[in-house]
């Protein structure tokens, strides 16, 4: 039996992204080596780096006055690194707390700088997105915003209700799954092992102007830096960006980011759709109007019939389907690469197990 | 023909560990995913995750004292995490000066805290190690020494010669290629990228006395999180720790670290002594004694025999020569992966292109 996965991330990648990385695993471009073998200084690794930036700015619309970066250190190092470049002069960092990620951003910005909650959702357990009522002072460094909170299975449905000078998203779990507007952004970050790639690699996109030099931050930790040096400040993440390019390039040709979300649309509508026909037998974790098109979060009615569901998913060949512990249930993830074909056997496999189970 | 290839890293990997992994590509352990489409909770992660670790610490005969990290950023990350882990307490830093990237690490270090350099060797424009006649103090932080110069190509010969409560050790070029005495140091790291694996993840090896939780220090720039959290406080990059794990395999199936020294003296030997027999054709860098077994850097007379050198090792299949560009002529990194083989071909082209060009 063929498996199928959703997980929440480290996750499937196209197919065939895999097969091609696989024909070109013994001999990159005729030179004998994988290109992980090969000098991040060489040519053969310069194409990919250059590609990679180039399929970035197009997919997503990029404009001039923005930067791509590729770094290391998971989304998670980008909670320390934007506030040690941009909480200076005075100034405060404002975040909206939709979840456990942007809670987490916000706790480590607390460590580094002045800083405070403008927004939080979590009176709601976190299942609803709050109003969009903060109005941006001068004395902000930045608002903090994570588009998607893949914990929760929550998701702004329309990111321009935010405007600030410097808005700065976390996007870990939805960038390239629809179309964005990166005129609005100060700056965008995403850990690429959700609809990226494989984990090792995070994307920024930056505004330029926020490139600006500051002796005190180690280079490392510097945008401006990374920046400077066109990603290549020390070793990059090579095969992660590598793969990353590939995965770009099965963007491309499938569509772009409206094609990807369209499909994410009816994927996940297949699913939320057995949810509310479910009559409360699935009940879905976020309210509708924030339900996610990534992580569709649900809970059955009791323990007993939760450790059935994942016991009887995996002899159906379903994994990946455990929710986070701080919400429990299930969350099927169902980034870029999950196809629909999936989405569909798992709306199958949860309305059989319904009739057998419910009453 | 045959390429062989000798770059400064990221680098060749052995061919069985490239084997493997395309054995284990589509379907790693009956699960129809490569382990990088893995959650990295999941148990088929996990058994590589701790096996790496016990293979790191079974070859390097790591006590019980010392802990093994597997962390993001590069060698270059611990520059600064280093620093702001360790300077407090109106503690200094003191730095052994001994090439470009330990340079680098003291002019980090000076952005975050109090440091100084303890001993130089600049005035050998980095071709000889300097006398070791340094004398601990109370109050330094830790002493940070460089085991092998990358760039310039020395390698402390006897690195017994370093005696400090605080020992750091940048061992990025030529870890896992001799034995060493971890009960020494304080803290060991080595970008993965020469002999230890793809780029992307870094091994830290740490006495656990120095694992103190500084709250100001964020999260994922600690190295008391990553040990509590087993290296797993974020998204690891997974597949370059899979790749690790399987040159540790395969360093142990060759005879761990005494065989690697072994071979690596050999390797070494005959390009060391095509340079010595050369009568000055080729000139090498470092002063004898102080000659890297990982690094080989040698000059020719002149700017055109060093254009026809790399022009005609590339015809005879010879790549990955090309100096530092801050020490010019050449480089042959012979890492662990590099067989004898090849620095075989090496030494006979060297000793060809004299026979043809030098008088
Ligand atoms: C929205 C969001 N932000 C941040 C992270 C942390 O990413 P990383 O593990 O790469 O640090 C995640 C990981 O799941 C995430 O979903
Ligand atoms: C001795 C040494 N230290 C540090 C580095 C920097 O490593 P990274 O590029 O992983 O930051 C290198 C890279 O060549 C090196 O040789
Ligand atoms: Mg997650
Ligand atoms: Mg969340
Ligand atoms: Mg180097
Ligand atoms: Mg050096």
């Amino acid at each position: 039996m063929t498996r199928i996965y959703f997980q929440a991330g480290p996750t499937t990648l196209p197919k065939e992204v895999m097969q091609q990385a696989k024909e070109e695993w013994d001999d990159f471009l005729g030179t004998g080596l994988n290109i992980m073998e090969h000098s991040h200084r060489g040519s053969e690794y310069e194409g990919i780096h250059e590609q990679a930036k180039t399929r970035m700015k197009r997919l997503l619309d990029i404009p001039d006055t923005h930067e791509v970066l590729f770094l290391q250190g998971g989304a998670s190092l980008q909670f320390a690194m934007i506030p040690m470049n941009f909480i200076q002069g005075g100034k405060t960092a404002k975040y909206v707390l939709t979840g456990a990620w942007s809670e987490k951003a916000y706790k480590e910005a607390q460590k580094i700088g002045s800083c405070e909650a403008a927004i939080t959702g979590k009176e709601s357990e976190y299942r609803t997105l709050p109003e969009t009522n903060y109005v941006s002072s001068e004395n902000d460094a930045y608002l903090h915003i994570t588009s998607n909170n893949t914990i929760y299975g929550t998701q702004w449905p329309d990111l321009h209700a935010f405007t600030h000078q410097n808005l700065v998203a976390d996007m870990s779990s939805d960038i390239m799954s629809r179309p964005i507007s990166v005129e609005n952004y100060g700056l965008i970050y995403a850990g690429a092992q959700k609809n990226l790639g494989p984990s090792g690699v995070t994307a920024v996109i930056i505004r330029k102007d926020l490139l600006q030099e500051n002796k005190s931050v180690p280079s490392i930790l510097s945008y401006s830096v990374h920046a400077k040096n066109n990603s290549l400040y020390n070793t990059p993440p090579v095969y992660s960006i590598y793969l990353l390019n590939l995965v770009l390039g099965w963007v491309e040709r499938s569509g772009g980011v409206i094609e990807m979300e369209k499909r994410n649309h009816n994927k996940a509508g297949v699913i939320y759709d057995t949810i509310d026909k479910s009559k409360g037998f699935y009940n879905g974790y976020a309210t509708p109007e924030s339900r996610s098109n990534m992580n569709i979060t649900f809970t059955l009615p009791n323990d007993e019939l939760e450790k059935q569901f994942i016991k009887e998913s995996e002899a159906n060949g379903i994994y990946g389907l455990k929710g986070h512990r701080s919400v429990g249930g299930f969350r099927a993830s169902i980034y870029n690469a999950v196809p629909q074909d999936s989405c569909d056997s798992l709306a199958q496999f949860m309305i059989h197990f319904q009739e057998k189970y419910g009453k």
